[in-house]
């Protein structure tokens, strides 16, 4: 779903330095409609497909063997070992897996072996957090960060009003594993599915946050005792209105358990049944419209320099990031798997050309902090028709 | 639940002709909680207790050896069985299963052996039935019935509030089989859940109604081709407002399915894992309060006799019988077992005195247009503390 779209663009968008593209998966039909996209979207572009299981790291070595540069774009749980493989093999990398691992285990392994490798270079993770510190990079002292992001169905029917752009077992998780945050100076944890806000949203209209597990690395490179300590940082994902409510009955009732439960002769573990009836409704028919909501913002103390970050000349000042995606009519690729892919192809550009430079291993907000590579990964953005759209507002000192 | 209910009624109430009582079950524990519920009732209750397999005709044969009236209150799966049996001894029947076969097959059998046998006689259905037919003798004619009916817990709890006083594998059954109804003089099939309606109750607040499949006889002896047929007539139970939604929800979702899927390496009937996951939270607990709350209308052109009926004039002319009883603490019975148990109680006695007489197999719906039997029931009924209310209103003809 992502890989193909990473490269699609390498062969769109050659910048006058053609790029040779290896596309590697283990299955046939991934790999053909992969190579297809590619063609469409420039008929010249010089692309081999390459049969691979991707969970081997023999078999990792060598595909990336001769290559200048690796995206990553595999399954959270075979993603961490992929990642070692590369990074041992000393190919640079730019990757979006979710994985549950710390990919920053591998950062004294990149630097011996003088790989620059991102990860969580996606939307979310990924814009989410580079956004968040590019906001913070415009404030005199950050007090808080939110994340709010979601995949949705342009339309919405009853009784879901929601599919999964990625794997629904990904979902459920989402909706059972607390949520790690940080609340005034402190690591805490919220319940899944906790704390459900109403947040509107131009164009799409109100929908509703609640608290997910998607702060990553954030909790520990903005967390208590980093350097520069946010107090307050959440992440929350957003569905339309009703949705949680339904989530939180099902988890109530017992449907997404994982202990076993004796039903007639059969042990049966409730998640996988309600996986196996509830996936086949949650999955995107061909042609169906996604969306993607994003909206990152950094609140605090205005810096100095700026006049117009007081608008009401109190307060603090909160700097936000909003991002509305639609379902690309053009290509047929999803909004879920073009945001997810183009800020991994820039970046990995600029890994590339060295303007993102390591060796290590380096999280997204880090390069939040760095201007140029913001305002260019924006501006490519941008043109490929993904817009971030950047507002400044005050905000009373109560909030 | 109800047997033991009805068997303290006959020890408390012997009306200056104390019965002899014999309590039949399967199972020594609820024998023993019966026997003593009748000794709390009257501590002079003569109180035998019979273990017997209740499944087994034989057994019925032997049970009711001896008896002058036999009350039935068994599961439903075994009721019209055990009431072929009760026939066949020879012995008078008043019973309240909720049997899925049809009891006026019996009637022939019954008229063979001079027994007169009254089925379906709790509150719904029941009561709900008797109403419905005395409401309409009270109009010249009857256009329209409705029987809105629940049982529910007092205290609301998130996410269902409901609570089953009787089997939760039957209230899965009432979300699901189609309802039958008349409508426009026609025998028609609503969707279960459908055509949610709110109603308000005094005492209780605003419930929702929705279709369920509780008309049983009336659509026959009152539907079309009867000899006084009523064009229009529904049954819908009632929840408090939500519930609904969610059974819609968990039954779009695939779990209330009775076909086998494949979860892991076995095949698992939906239903029965939610039977299994949600059953222990749809069930009371000792002490905790039920109600029941029932409203029956018939709705026509008013007697000529009657100017009270047309209180604004014009229009049609509705006569509704409202109930809302709830647990009774002196005794630790569930309403539900009290509004079921106390007019077969009633009505058996009525058939032992012949006021209730056959022979052959009667519906409740036909005690309805007897007014002495109907008004000395609603007086015992009031005694024992469940209380109908009658009340008469115009109702414009458009409604």
């Amino acid at each position: 779903m992502v890989g193909s779209v990473m490269a699609a663009d390498f062969a769109a968008h050659g910048a006058g330095e053609p790029w040779r593209i290896t596309i590697a998966d283990s299955r046939e039909p991934s790999l053909a409609a992969a190579a297809e996209r590619c063609l469409r979207a420039s008929p010249a572009a010089a692309v081999t497909t390459l049969r691979a299981d991707l969970s081997s790291p023999a078999e990792i070595a060598r595909a990336v063997r001769g290559a200048d540069l690796v995206m990553g774009a595999l399954a959270s749980g075979i993603a961490f070992a992929a990642m070692r493989a590369v990074i041992e093999a000393g190919k640079n990398f730019c990757d979006i897996a979710f994985m549950p691992e710390e990919a920053a285990e591998l950062d004294g392994l990149a630097r011996s072996r003088g790989v620059t490798c991102v990860t969580d270079c996606g939307v979310a993770p990924g814009m989410s957090h580079m956004l968040a510190t590019l906001a913070a990079s415009e404030l005199a002292e950050c007090r808080s960060i939110a994340i709010y992001v979601g995949g949705l169905p342009r339309e919405r029917r009853w009784p879901f009003q929601y599919k999964a752009a990625f794997s629904p077992a990904d979902v459920i998780e989402e909706y059972t594993r607390p949520a790690r945050l940080v609340r005034g100076g402190r690591h805490v944890t919220a319940e899944a599915l906790s704390e459900p806000e109403l947040l509107d949203f131009e164009g799409v209209g109100t929908l509703e946050a609640f608290n997910t597990d998607g702060l990553r690395s954030l909790v520990r490179t903005l967390g208590p005792g980093s350097p520069r300590p946010v107090p307050d940082m959440v992440e929350k994902t957003l569905r339309y209105p009703g949705h949680i409510e339904l989530m939180r009955v099902m988890r109530a009732a017992g449907l997404f358990g994982t202990e076993p439960v004796r039903v007639g002769g059969a042990m049966v573990v409730p998640r996988e049944l309600t996986a196996a009836l509830v996936f086949p409704q949650w999955t995107y028919q061909p042609g169906e419209e996604d969306l993607t909501v994003m909206r990152v913002w950094a609140q605090g103390t205005a810096a100095p320099a700026d006049p117009a970050a007081h608008p009401e000349g109190v307060g603090l000042t909160r700097v936000t990031y909003d991002l509305l995606d639609t379902y690309h009519r053009p290509s047929g690729a999803t909004s879920m798997a073009r945001t997810t892919a183009l800020p991994a192809t820039i970046v990995g550009r600029m890994i590339h050309s060295g303007r993102v430079r390591g060796p290590g291993v380096i999280v997204p907000e880090l390069l939040g902090w760095d201007r140029p590579v913001m305002d260019q990964l924006l501006a490519e953005l941008k043109a490929r028709g993904v817009v971030y759209t950047r507002s400044v507002s005050g905000v009373p000192r109560e909030a």
